[in-house]
């Protein structure tokens, strides 16, 4: 391809690559959607929806939708910075705080946007080592002179670090920024929100589309001190000032307002993840103890890639990562309970040798 | 405010402020909005929607948007990129294109997002004066040695430059990249998209904000030859893979397909908008000559802020850049028929020196 118009960026960069988005009938366990749907209200919302108020832009503050996430965490709708997606924000946090002068460093096994938020903001990066466990070594992290970046529970892993740790981070250089990335806190995690009057170094990034099942809407969210708020607003205005439309911040409202609705889909999915694990685990399967609402499983006799295109064949899609001492390990969505059990029978044929 | 955590390009930023948006009753043409609804079939659509898909994250590749705009120009899917409004893909067409290396040039008067995409990649930019009339001197352009970025019609001038003169820029030297922001092509100028499959040095940018009076929803695109759709691909994919929600692509599907209102409300809003050139003429304003959904207008014997602060103070609300060269025009978008009535009416007591 004629690349001529390509800058030198373009032409270097290696772009993050999502799951697969698929069109026909199959068990869809590979991209950590919520396997229930957003709450009722939603539609009940869209249906008294005015169409008209389309044709203006949409209120560029957000008020209502910050308003209501600051009620839910009680802190100040100062304190929030919304974007189109958890990504948006992160990518604009990355343009914001982060240069060519900012040494940052997140786990070797974590988000693999991280790497190309830092490739494509041309910021220097240290991969700090996961233990053995895939746990995160926070002296390592304490000892490293710059910011941080780290998602909570990690992903592709599923692992959490508890909040003493975080504090810890914060506490041994306060010069330092850390942004801990949340998008999967609402599945048994605890969250750092409630860190951000105490310290001013720490931004949550947090996001709808899995615990509140609104992974279509668009909608993500950053929390943390006046300043980062407001280096943030910077990013976006100098990129893009009107970033979600005027549905998804109504619809994200409601989706927060309908509390029981969020309480009782997100305890089905630890249930599940947890009876999920129990079966992986009579069948020969490790896996690695998760707060989010996917699992990230192993089985020593059996190669995770083949797994991965056995389960495929059969309709089932899961994600695998060919990377570095993760390349046999399954991340598995949690579905719903019919989901996962057909993936459980269907592993159980392939471990015990029989005919799929 | 503490800011040791913005990096160097934060601190140094001048973000883009766009138009005032409010929420109490006033006669708002100070953003360029359309004054009519969407397609009725939006309405429709929504109705019938089915909520529970936005569980799962929209089409990443926004197939069926692509095949109804390729559709609506007779050009191929593959030559069309989309973004959270066009002043998003312009954003990415900034990052995916031009960086220190690469000058560009843009018009003094144009749309003031481009110095602040220029500041925010770095882009080393010249501003090339637009004649006195506020045509564009095309003789300048071509001599520019580097890429160029116009919008056409121009903002906020509302002047239209002929496709004879963008084609003059294509050939005077095929290895500049040449923008055409068409964000206001649907009021009667001439698409430059029919050039697209003849030169692979141009990319045309556009947006169903205003001729499809959906603002509120966040959908632009660009079209070009498939290397630089590409390139954005990459520089998309660099910053946040799920850049358009689900409900997004669907309702700007239904916009496209239902011309009839298309036609109907570009061709009132036209009339409307020669009938209030004609009105502004009568009492003593020169507007230029208008391609877009609203006109640039000054008074020899006014004040160009004066009057903006009363019409304010009487609830109509315009815009007004203080700005050089342009700081005594008014820009008025074109509102209903009753609204621009309202204006002129006000307007007309003013320069009367009648009590409002």
């Amino acid at each position: 391809m004629d690349n001529r118009f390509w800058n030198k960026k373009t032409r270097e960069q290696t772009p993050y690559v999502p799951g697969e988005q698929t069109a026909g009938a199959c068990i869809k366990l590979n991209t950590n959607e919520n396997p229930y749907p957003p709450s009722p209200r939603v539609r009940e919302l869209i249906s008294q929806f005015d169409t008209e108020t389309l044709r203006l832009y949409p209120d560029p503050t957000s008020s209502l939708l910050k308003e209501t996430i600051a009620g839910y965490y009680g802190i100040d709708k100062s304190q929030i910075f919304l974007g189109n997606g958890s990504d948006e924000v992160l990518a604009l946090a990355f343009q914001a705080f982060f240069d060519q002068t900012t040494p940052i460093a997140y786990p070797d096994v974590t988000y693999s946007f991280y790497p190309v938020y830092s490739s494509n903001y041309s910021v220097p990066s240290t991969l700090i080592l996961l233990s053995e466990d895939f746990t995160i070594p926070i002296e390592d992290f304490k000892a490293f002179p710059g910011s941080i970046v780290i998602a909570n529970p990690n992903a592709p892993t599923g692992v959490f670090i508890e909040l003493s740790a975080i504090k810890e981070l914060l506490l041994s250089n306060r010069e330092r920024l850390v942004i801990v990335d949340e998008a999967y806190i609402d599945f048994g995690g605890e969250s750092a929100v409630g860190l951000i009057n105490e310290f001013d170094n720490i931004l949550v990034v947090q996001t709808v589309s899995k615990s509140r099942s609104l992974a279509g809407l668009r909608v993500g969210y950053a929390m943390g001190d006046l300043s980062l708020v407001k280096a943030l607003e910077c990013a976006r205005d100098s990129f893009n000032s009107y970033t979600i439309d005027t549905l998804a911040q109504k619809i994200a409202v409601v989706a927060f307002e309908d509390g029981a609705w969020f309480e009782n889909t997100r305890a089905a999915i630890m249930e599940t993840r947890k009876w999920t694990a129990d079966e992986l685990a009579k069948i020969g399967f490790v896996t690695l103890p998760s707060k989010a609402n996917f699992i990230f499983t192993t089985h020593p006799d059996f190669c995770a890639s083949e797994l991965y295109e056995l389960l495929r064949e059969k309709g089932i899609l899961i994600r695998y990562f060919n990377k570095p001492r993760i390349d046999n390990f399954l991340r598995i969505s949690i579905g719903t309970n019919e989901q996962m059990i057909q993936l459980i029978s269907t592993l159980e044929k392939i471990v015990k040798g029989e005919q799929l």
